[in-house]
């Protein structure tokens, strides 16, 4: 039976029913554990081996049934799963209805936030616990576990600045492996390192003992330091910028020593005041494969350890290296072509492109904000910038597309991955909304791509785009090969291109499901239902020609997006034939409903919301036969339809 | 003749004519041609007074023809405009077709970018300054003024770290006046008053020359350090806290100090490296009664003084006095009730009910994203929290909204000013967008207040919103004595509420144009036109049986909104009938046209946009008499339709 210790954590009381010498066993069993499911699903692997110690650590010093832990991005946290009750779940991580690969209250009083995006846990955690506070419930302690790319984000900074200002109980757990998720940016990851190797954990640690000593609670950190001056200062790490962030700071620590991070921890819980502990960890401990190539093993896909070797199951081509080499080629034709990402080099393609352009490609680190307003500085001073950004993250920068770019009607271009459904990842990385949100500024243009030689077609389109910002869509999958249409035609503004011809109705869709619409094609063939499928390729200007010589000709349509129906494209056609005065009975919109779809394939998720291609076969017959759709938005959103805890 | 010398100059080369004596005269004629028009038309006041020499200065040391000069917020442009040969437009302040208050690239080559939310100057500056490097372009000089307020802001901290590792010139000027816009908050605000008085700007300069001298161009910091070790760090500000982001950090010097000021830059200009320069300013410099209530006079109303009386013009009761007076209210019966701004505890109303309720009413600087995720966490642990913010800022929280708020189901309530046309402030500032992207999320309510009584209702309702987000919008207007249903009745939730009785057919108003559409009502009766007008309270969920009968009935339907009308209420009315088979050949939607309105009076703006009563009016005639209206959002974007700078 493996991992004998491991299944009889129930709950943390059972982690603290144990010495401190059995958690180094279970620490053990927990890593393979996490390394053996991800090697057979994919997930994500070197996150979750770095902070197993630390994640034991805090469960044996507090009790978070009643003290709040706070997850930062929070892939991971699977060894809080697997000690938090759902180590029986860990065999369908990221499936449907099995476990969330990231901190999921759905599942467990013990996740606090279901999160994704990077920044945000020490704000959360300010918020608790002034909360608390508030309602009385000072016993409950806050504790935030944040690693060194996300402390560096806009949120997580403005999180600390408040956080300075409490006068209670908080603990911020910088877990810095010196790695974020691909290479560290930014001049702080420089002091990072310096910090880091500034002193051991040994003397900090008898340093701090004395101060600990000394430190009556109840204190706020300008009393502390005016009451015991240079004494407690040398306790700290010396001269931590966190400090001036009104927090004491302490460390670093080595974040695998369980005994002393447990000694430190016991020391800090109840210290009245925020404090910082800077702990040092190894991104994918206990594994060689993945302390050497911690990128490649952040998220892998699965994988076999042959001995030394691993090998990587490979997947088809995807939009992700589709993109890259595109870029690669408008690169070396145009070397006013810059292309920016926000700490996902590997995620966006962009690793690949690097090696060539050096100078051309920029990393700003987990800083969404200002990597957008920089490359609106840069296309100001005649740049042609390229942000390559998943769509749930260009979320983050909605301000900074309006003010900075839209506004000033700069050529900012915007290339954005995991567009639509991404399968394992759920929730929190659907890229549901940038349609809706981005159509609304004046002269921005919306493109599609549906396979590599549209997405090639279309980078080149924005390329021309000199007056103005756009944007390309294109999702977390493979491109089709081959291609519908290899030698797809040149994208041209505000044009659909007709991909399959029919009669009854006219499927138009926006994006890769297109390819859907075409297999559900082939199925209606088979029933005798003639139907025309359009690679829509624009949601903002849509194509009112065709658009209109379909209603005019009173041919049904289909509209189809990956995206939430109400406000995309299918918003944005209904908006069309309105502001023409043409009667929109005719049109059928097929899109996301407006609910939240959880982890699980790609594919169950397409089924769930009705647009793989049975779903649009389902939907046109029920147009053809009836004439409608049944409403697919919920307008009636009492507060009470909010899906119910699956416990 | 009034201000001689600031008539004579007409570009930054006449400036930089005259000797440095002059320029204090200059500096006075400048703060006293702003008080004068201020005073007239209201305007930003303190923060341009704090700025007048720090201004002056720049342009005597760079050629910003040349050279890059970015403006955090912009609201402290107007000395920089009346030296730049705008002079003469400065009677026509923030009027239509007028001045701009903030920066504008449409008016001046020496405005780079039109701003008017904070944070984004840095970046921005990091942009230009990395695409002037890639394109050769290094005898351009680079530099951004950011305020203390605004240098806490994630953007500009991300920008501060990118800013770090550049190996060229770049000056950030951090303008510290201690103030901010209300009182400055978080620990970095106390950090910089310790800082602003740890040294005198003598003894600063002094140590700075002796470093300066042998500072060579074309070096790193790092290589700074390492060359000169103590010598350089003696002369910077003592462990002044950006030294971490990687910059050279000198000062503070009096920002009021010319000479000084223009030494400095000279020496500071060509340094080949990241520098910030702290400069310590008094916000509303020149004027006792500025100086002596900063606050009042950041941006106040038309004023007069009277000796050492200062009188301001009173307008009508706002919005923000009725909602500042309904949660003094709320908070009283409710004591989970918190209210949160974010750097505008005036423009808010907060102000108000801090008093009342010190505890519950938090101020977290000008930091939306960290104060949405505060409210989350604050909603986690049980309490009420109304995060009050203005509509365009409410873009800088949209990710947080998605994730820490909606994704949770968490009952955090926004309560949306300054939604829809702002006057004044123009482009930067219109609530245009909060409906379109706030409707994208699941079980989210929207709704809209028309006057007090619906204002109090809508708060009532979301009070009682316990298991999802709710958010309430208004406008920058004063409410309408006596309110036209003053015992208006309870809000129930997707319930519109009607206001008068028409046949011919109904307007469905969202928010103020309610009032609007009353006044067309009146108008409308004289031509013998029967109209019903709909207080149509939600836009998520719409009335959905409301819009059934009023089809089925065959009632065209004018909606109305002073938003996108791409997208928003409307676009949901549509999509509600497209989702139940109901025909939309009867529905007509007005609201803000698919391209920038600029600033100007509101009623100006109302007209432009044709959602002023007569506008409406003219609407409803056209539908009844043509039975359509003429397509409103342009879908046609050439990035070349964009419009043309003025010059």
């Amino acid at each position: 039976m493996p991992y004998p210790l491991l299944r009889t954590i129930q709950c943390p009381a059972d982690l603290r029913a144990l010495s401190i010498d059995q958690l180094e066993p279970l620490a053990t069993e927990i890593r393979q554990a996490i390394c053996d499911q991800v090697s057979r699903t994919g997930g994500h692997l070197a996150p979750n081996l770095g902070v197993v110690e630390l994640t034991l650590a805090l469960h044996y010093v507090f009790d978070f049934s009643q003290d709040r832990l706070l997850f930062d991005v929070g892939h991971q946290c699977y060894p809080h799963k697997l000690i938090t009750g759902r180590f029986g779940l860990l065999n369908q991580l990221r499936q449907t209805e099995g476990m969330a690969g990231f901190p999921e209250p759905r599942e467990s009083d013990y996740d606090l936030f279901s999160v994704g995006h990077a920044g945000t846990a020490i704000s959360t955690a300010v918020g608790m616990a002034r909360g608390d506070q508030l309602l009385g419930n000072t016993n409950r302690r806050v504790a935030a576990l944040v690693g060194d790319s996300s402390i560096v984000n806009g949120i997580a900074l403005e999180g600390l600045n408040n956080a300075g200002t409490l006068k209670r109980q908080l603990l911020v757990v910088l877990n810095d492996n010196g790695m974020s998720i691909g290479k560290p940016q930014g001049a702080l990851a420089g002091y990072f390192d310096k910090v880091r190797l500034s002193q051991t954990y040994k003397e900090m640690k008898k340093r701090a003992q004395e101060v600990l000593r000394h430190l009556p609670g109840g204190q706020t950190l300008e009393e502390v330091y005016h009451r015991f001056g240079e004494m407690t200062k040398v306790a700290l790490a010396q001269d931590h910028m966190f400090e001036k962030f009104g927090l004491l700071c302490l460390g670093p620590v080595d974040g695998h020593d369980l005994p002393t991070l447990i000694e430190t921890l016991n020391d800090l819980k109840d210290l009245d005041s925020p404090v910082l502990l800077h702990a040092k960890t190894i991104k994918g401990k206990g594994f060689e494969f993945a302390t050497g190539d911690p990128t490649t093993f952040h998220s892998p896909k699965p994988f076999r350890v042959e001995g030394c070797r691993v090998e990587l199951k490979s997947s088809g081509r995807s939009f992700t290296t589709a993109y890259a080499d595109a870029m690669i080629e408008l690169m070396a034709e145009d070397e006013k072509v810059v292309a920016i990402t926000a700490g996902m080099p590997d995620g966006t393609g962009l690793a690949k492109v690097a090696p060539e352009f050096p100078e051309r490609v920029l990393d700003v680190g987990i800083a969404e904000s200002h990597g957008t307003d920089m490359a609106a500085g840069m296309a100001k001073a005649g740049l042609k910038p390229f942000v390559t950004i998943y769509s749930t993250f260009m979320q983050r920068a909605f301000d900074q597309v309006f003010q900075e770019v839209a506004l000033q009607g700069l050529p900012v271009r915007f290339a954005m991955d995991r567009a639509g459904l991404v399968g394992g990842d759920g929730a929190v990385h659907h890229g549901f909304a940038d349609i809706a949100f981005l159509r609304l500024f004046p002269n921005m243009a919306l493109l599609a791509a549906i396979d590599e030689p549209t997405l090639k077609a279309a980078l080149r389109f924005m390329l021309r785009c000199d007056d103005g910002p756009s944007a390309v869509r294109y999702p977390r999958d493979s491109v089709t090969v081959p291609a519908v249409q290899p030698d797809t035609p040149p994208f041209e503004l505000g044009k659909a291109n007709p991909l399959a011809g029919g009669d009854d109705l006219a499927i138009l869709a926006y994006g890769i499901p297109a390819y859907d619409a075409l297999e559900a094609r082939t199925q209606l063939d088979h029933d005798g239902y003639s139907v025309a499928v359009y690679d829509a390729r624009f949601a903002k200007p849509v194509d009112h020609e065709l658009i209109g010589q379909l209603v005019e000709s009173n041919t049904p349509i289909l509209t189809l997006e990956d995206h939430a129906v109400g406000g995309g494209f299918g918003s944005a056609v209904l908006e069309c034939c309105n502001a023409r005065g043409l009667p929109t009975h005719n049109v059928h919109r097929l899109g996301l409903p407006d609910r939240w779809i959880y982890q699980g394939a790609r594919s169950d998720q397409k089924a769930e919301a009705g647009i793989d291609a049975a779903g649009i076969a389902r939907a046109v017959r029920r147009v053809l036969e009836t004439g409608s759709l049944p409403p697919i938005t919920i307008e009636a959103h009492s507060p009470t339809q909010r899906p119910r805890p699956m416990r």
